[in-house]
């Protein structure tokens, strides 16, 4: 009812829809009393768990199959249907098996030429897990890769708002093991410090995860701890929508 | 609140996680206080509208790719995601260009061999369409055919819970013209009478994107007035999991 009232203070066209018709009672570009910008593009970059099977030769704005079957498409398909206002528009640029170097060397095309206001990035689960196997980088390159690329991002784009979310690994999933411990950790703390000095949104999808395993077991969220089933892509765009709703 | 106060008279394990993760508030399987079964099998039916690019090697429970990226894959990741502890399967068997008749060839393997405990039929636009060209039958036959198939479906699962989504069309997009009216509302007419009938629960499509239209125009919604967007699949998902809700 909140978003009902604040909405009715902005006013504004579309009311007797928005009352007939209960489930666009937040068919608006309103948030929680604040209103959400109009045409904002906004960029959803990262690896495998971006990407999604997404189709990529469809590098459209909102194009459905170019968006995957992730939390990216989750994401658009609910902002787009909740905020038909906005004018919302949507890329999905992630790549599976991507770590932080490989976003740098495609980051001309894959994002400043896109000019996005909104870049979210989760990325740092392959910058440690490939480095089991014969990737040579380490937490502290994850860190200094991370910063140059939001430094380069800043100087070409000095006023795009920064999503950042937690790279997460699930214990009990198929891919973990103690392999990733105590290491893995060190780079969620880079990406947090991180997501501070950026003043970034940050995703705590570490604790998204955690918690819902009391719920329901890693089977059900995260077969192999790092790709999150539907039923988790649906908590991490949860978590990513509030992230967003902040940024206004 | 009102679920979670509901929730806590039922009780159950995952207290402690629903009351630390917001978004997990109705992560339970109650629904507006009211249980949903455990282990529903729950089959999606149609044409192109619920197949939606489905990669139909792809059949088991609960597949990601195979669900298709339309309404069918936003209600599967919405109760996935909101409902874990329902442990509910979804199938989806829609495939493009299907009429009433072509659901009945394929009957047995792809609807009563999964035994469904719930059943949602969205069929009717291609047997209008297809009429305006080479298809020979009626809204008579339409509806025959869909009261044959519902009593054959009846027969054979006798307690199966019934969704019948409305046939719809949305003026003003690309493939809608005045060759379907008045006829194609005649179809609309029989599904709303068939759903009575058979006492199931109906979803009203055409109202849901007729009240969308003052919202944003019918492009945004179902760019050719039959196939919708990712908006309007998130409208037809609202719908759906409201009618779904009313089931139980």
């Amino acid at each position: 009812m909140k978003n009902r009232r604040d909405f009715l203070k902005i006013g504004g066209a579309g009311l007797a829809a928005v009352a007939s018709t209960p489930f666009l009672a937040n068919a608006t570009n309103v948030v929680k009393g604040k209103k959400i910008p109009e045409d904002l593009t906004i960029l959803l970059q990262g690896d495998s768990i971006t990407d999604a099977g997404r189709d990529k030769s469809k590098l459209g704005i909102n194009d459905t199959a170019g968006l995957g079957r992730g939390y990216a498409f989750q994401i658009v398909t609910n902002m787009l249907g909740s905020q038909p206002k906005a004018n919302l528009q949507f890329y999905n640029r992630g790549i599976s098996g991507n770590k932080v170097f490989q976003l740098a060397d495609r980051w001309d095309e894959d994002c400043l030429s896109l000019k996005p206001d909104v870049l979210s990035i989760l990325i740092g689960v392959n910058d440690f897990w490939h480095s089991l196997k014969d990737y040579k980088g380490t937490a502290q390159v994850y860190d200094a890769d991370f910063r140059k690329l939001l430094d380069r991002t800043l100087k070409a784009l000095p006023n795009v708002k920064l999503i950042i979310g937690e790279p997460f690994a699930i214990k009990g999933g198929k891919a973990i093991n103690e392999k990733w411990y105590p290491d893995f950790p060190e780079y969620q703390k880079y990406a947090a410090a991180i997501a501070k000095d950026y003043k970034a949104e940050y995703v705590p999808f570490q604790k998204v995860f955690d918690d819902a395993l009391n719920v329901a077991p890693v089977s059900y969220w995260c077969p192999d701890g790092v790709h999150p089933s539907m039923a988790g892509g649906y908590l991490m765009k949860e978590a990513w929508v509030k992230a967003f709703n902040r940024l206004f």
